[in-house]
């Protein structure tokens, strides 16, 4: 889960590197350092704990750094603390080798002790410094042969960029289970983690497959297999706008991304709705597949795994086939009961979270088909499917996601309608009528943003909580879980979700005076219920800010200390609106708290790492 | 969640009553009361906030409340907090009638206004008085049809004891969705919540059906449907030793419990292995049904949906049938997609959980088949399933659960093995293999309970600890939620389980500096992922304990702080052995914390409302 760079060129590298890094530090931002050759200076290697501002400060943007090509790395800690030594780039013993990695070397230790027998002399912590030592221990005179021979040797996944002072004349990466892609410029090439890093100096791109090379020089590049035989490569053009990953004059990513959902998810939709019907041109599954359907599993991580719960309540009404959610990470582990009549629907935001990959390998191993929904277009997840949904939230740049899970929620919804409406299980009143209801939702989003106010009142009021749990019933559990994580990962509040029915099993025991509860109650079958445990959480002191329908305003305001309303709407599309003000009261309980709200401590965008 | 307690006799009521609450405490401690009626005093009642022992003391041990029939309480509030005037018993404005309740009357409200309207004057804020003040208003002379009429007009689950002082000769009990037992002795008869206030006084039994109403009298007892027409009743002899509701030396209950754990999970195993076999001859679900199923749901709460987490990944891994977990409280809720073809696992210690026993009705009418998995015989759950399993743990009296959780382990083991063996989805060494592990799982757990010490030093580092994370994979996560939740109820200590490939997805920004993780890696096949997952958290600052196998002996210690282990055992029993350690860690943390542990605040044993 780290960031990687390269260039090489016809200008200083260093401030190119920098500049690309500086779009990578969602990616990690433990460290950051630079490896750059200069024909008077030879291999150069700087590089600091801390963020990237240390670095650029150390180097004077760059500028003290001479030479014309060279990589760059911004880290996420794995393997040993935090510090200068742990720090990329990793150099071999003989200063020959410079190394950037973005992933994990399952094998280092064999591989350390393999070469500690031989005499080399380690002085880091890092899986990365074995692939260093161990591509000097191979280096013959030819990179490519030794990058070859490494490749054979090393486990697990990897994205590497390698600069070797006896040949400066190229750059070398390869890539397995981790992103890297490669920019093409004219008299320059670059490879990069995430497009992001190349767009201000190229839009065209290429995107390395699993166990390729590369070898970049100014002229160009050649992509070699692993038996060091010439590939051909397609290049990409990328339309994103820079400004689109830019702040746009809002103090934090995180909250302009949250204020830009509405359009977010009338891009997802909009395209995809004709004459009042859902169509989804770019999915092959036929009615005859639907029918024979025994199973859906919904595969994902983090908020994407809660988009996955939400999802679970509403295919399971709108198709009556099982559903089945599963954390990507025990996926693997779990002997799932997968056949060829199972579906598998992966959700991932990058297209390149380390375990929904692995777990979507073992589902289409295990025989079931894959469906995607992704942000990322050309990413490995959405290569690697039969079918691909992609969301159109454009760049999602705040570690804590909001558009990418409001969009993937929208995918949820337009799949749910297309599949049901294709199996005949909806009527058409129904369908027509949910499909209208999709088709406003973007404007109630909108109604639900133009008054924040009372939200940072709340904020204000609730901000020096350190214990807070989120209590729904049904779909409105779903979005507490997405609510609790918010508020989790940005501001460090231990919160915890809970169906609300379950707290007096256990957890009610911890409620006392002044823990803050908050209880959504958005599904109006279950108010009452709901309001029930509202009624035992406060009988034992519990503050509680609650958020409903707005036909429940006034029942509501009598029975909590803080109340929220959302536009009406069909119980399934709940997530999509209550989320919201989950959204704005985490983002502003963090700045209250003075938290680091883009760039939560310990966390990073893409986990690339299992 | 309250206990009732009824007495008519020739002895002197008040000391009965209140030995029998002492007994029924475990369902509610938040009040206490008395209601006797004395023919020269008339009807006294007596109530006090707090613990039992107020009751006792203000009442002189009762020995000050004349009278030889009466009702008492004790009570876990719903419905207003927990004072004086919400105290049961609950009087009718007269006078005339004094109710107990156990349950929540859901159309309290338009019976309350309709009896304001007539111009009834109400004290409490509970949802009893309004049974009292009914039941004067429709009384005419004659009790049983007041009481008949009061059943035609409210709406939820109840279980009531009512005393009419001008009929001073009848105690009138009735019930629905609540439990509730008739007591048989010579010259008396009794009424209570649950066998364990009884048995002091006899031991011949009568369940009370719902809808149904009972007449008790010093000569016996009548018992009527609800349209007044007599009922024949069979009664029962209750063979439970008091003793073994006592705490046996043990300063607590639950840790005379945890100790308990080998000798109840051997009395659940041994007598249904019988020649190498397991042996189920309760169970009537044939091979050609087990053929047929499409599904298998298991619906429970708490501790027991924990063992249906564990469940899941046993019966899985046994069946190839997919398993489903539901929280009890949801499953209503979720248009849980149910055929003939589908079984109901239903697992509840008392067989008297409401959200339990809704779900299980509201499965049985969407047509699945019930097999309940109960440790209290006779109890609604019991009589109501298709096929009951009977945990043989006796009666567990500490509010959090350690014994009824270990021996609904056993019976999933049990019936894992039994339904694989028919459905020939093991083979015969397998099998032999895994019964024969089956046979020793006491054993090894007795091994564990030897060496407390070790656990009782980690509890004394790490008690001051306010928040939490258990961590493990597959199975180790199962038991990673019932030992965060241990932890949580009975030291109010905010801790929470995840599945420990997710904790980078969020959670893992709230580790820093000392934070206590707590990492499950019993599972050999999973070590060295965990493993990963620990040395992340150490990254950033968490003390680690750490639990696996003896054969991960030096690894894990040399990995984490403080290292526990547990003897070998194939994966699908590791949730029994693992658990022990984290029950004696909860307990430990607890005590050093000067918390009540067998009563926790808030925490009743039986839950017995939504």
């Amino acid at each position: 889960m780290c960031g990687i760079v390269g260039f090489i060129g016809k200008e200083q590298a260093a401030p190119i590197l920098l500049d690309g890094l500086s779009r990578l530090e969602y990616r990690g931002y433990d460290s950051a350092g630079l490896a750059v050759y200069d024909a008077e200076k030879g291999l150069q290697v700087v590089k600091a704990k801390g963020r990237l501002q240390v670095l650029r400060d150390l180097t004077r943007e760059g500028q003290e750094v001479p030479g014309l090509m060279g990589v760059g790395h911004t880290r996420w800690a794995t393997h040993g603390a935090p510090n200068d030594v742990n720090s990329h780039p990793q150099v071999s013993q003989s200063g020959r080798m410079a190394v950037v990695h973005n992933g994990i070397i399952e094998n280092y230790a064999k591989l350390k002790k393999f070469l500690e027998s031989k005499g080399v002399q380690f002085v880091s912590e890092t899986d990365t410094e074995v692939v260093a030592q161990l591509l000097d221990y191979y280096y013959k005179g030819d990179l490519l042969d030794a990058v070859s021979k490494v490749l054979h040797r090393i486990q697990g996944a990897y994205a590497l960029g390698i600069v070797c002072a006896d040949e400066p004349d190229k750059l070398v990466a390869v890539r397995k289970d981790s992103p890297l892609i490669l920019g093409l410029g004219q008299g320059f090439t670059m490879l990069a983690s995430d497009v992001t890093a190349l767009i201000r100096y190229t839009r065209e791109v290429c995107y390395l497959d699993d166990g390729e090379m590369a070898v970049l020089t100014p002229d160009g590049v050649k992509v070699y297999n692993a038996l060091v035989q010439p590939v051909e490569k397609e290049t990409s053009h990328v339309d994103w706008e820079i400004s689109a990953a830019e702040k746009g004059g809002y103090e934090h990513f995180m909250f302009k991304e949250i204020m830009e959902q509405p359009k977010a998810i009338r891009d997802t939709i909009s395209p995809r709705l004709r004459d009042g019907k859902v169509v989804l041109d770019d999915v092959t599954i036929t009615k005859e597949d639907l029918e024979d359907l025994d199973r859906l599993y919904v595969i994902a991580c983090g908020s994407s795994y809660h988009v996955g719960m939400a999802a679970k309540y509403i295919l399971e009404r709108l198709l009556r086939i099982p559903v089945e959610v599963t954390l990507a990470s025990e996926f693997r582990y779990c002997a799932p009961i997968v056949t060829k009549h199972t579906l598998a629907l992966v959700i991932s935001q990058s297209g390149e979270t380390i375990d929904t990959l692995a777990a979507m390998r073992e589902a289409k191993r295990l025989g079931a088909r894959i469906l995607s929904i992704v942000n990322v277009v050309g990413s490995t997840i959405a290569r690697e499917s039969d079918d691909v949904l992609y969301t159109w939230a454009g760049p999602e740049i705040a570690v804590a996601t909001t558009k990418a899970y409001s969009t993937q929620l929208a995918v949820i919804y337009l799949l749910g309608l297309y599949f049901a409406d294709r199996l005949g299980r909806v009527t058409a009143e129904e369908y027509s009528r949910l499909v209208e209801e999709l088709r406003t939702l973007p404007a109630k989003a909108e109604a639900i943003l133009k008054d924040t106010e009372k939200i940072q009142y709340y904020a204000s009021i609730y901000f020096n909580h350190n214990s807070v749990f989120y209590i729904g019933r049904n779909i409105d559990y779903a979005v507490g879980l997405e609510g609790s994580l918010k508020l989790k990962e940005i501001s460090y509040i231990h919160s915890e979700a809970y169906a609300a029915g379950e707290l007096k099993h256990g957890t009610i025991s911890l409620i006392e005076d002044g823990t803050l509860v908050v209880a959504l109650a958005g599904w109006n079958e279950l108010f009452e219920k709901l309001m029930s445990n509202v009624k035992e959480v406060k009988a034992r002191g519990a503050d509680v800010i609650g958020i409903a329908c707005e036909n429940h305003k006034e029942a509501l305001e009598s029975l909590v200390d803080s109340a929220m309303t959302i536009p009406e709407v069909d119980p399934m599309f709940l997530p999509s609106l209550e989320v919201i003000p989950m959204q704005l009261f985490a983002y502003y309980v963090a700045l209250m708290r003075g938290c680091d709200i883009d760039k939560p401590r310990n966390l990073a965008k893409s986990v690339t790492v299992e």
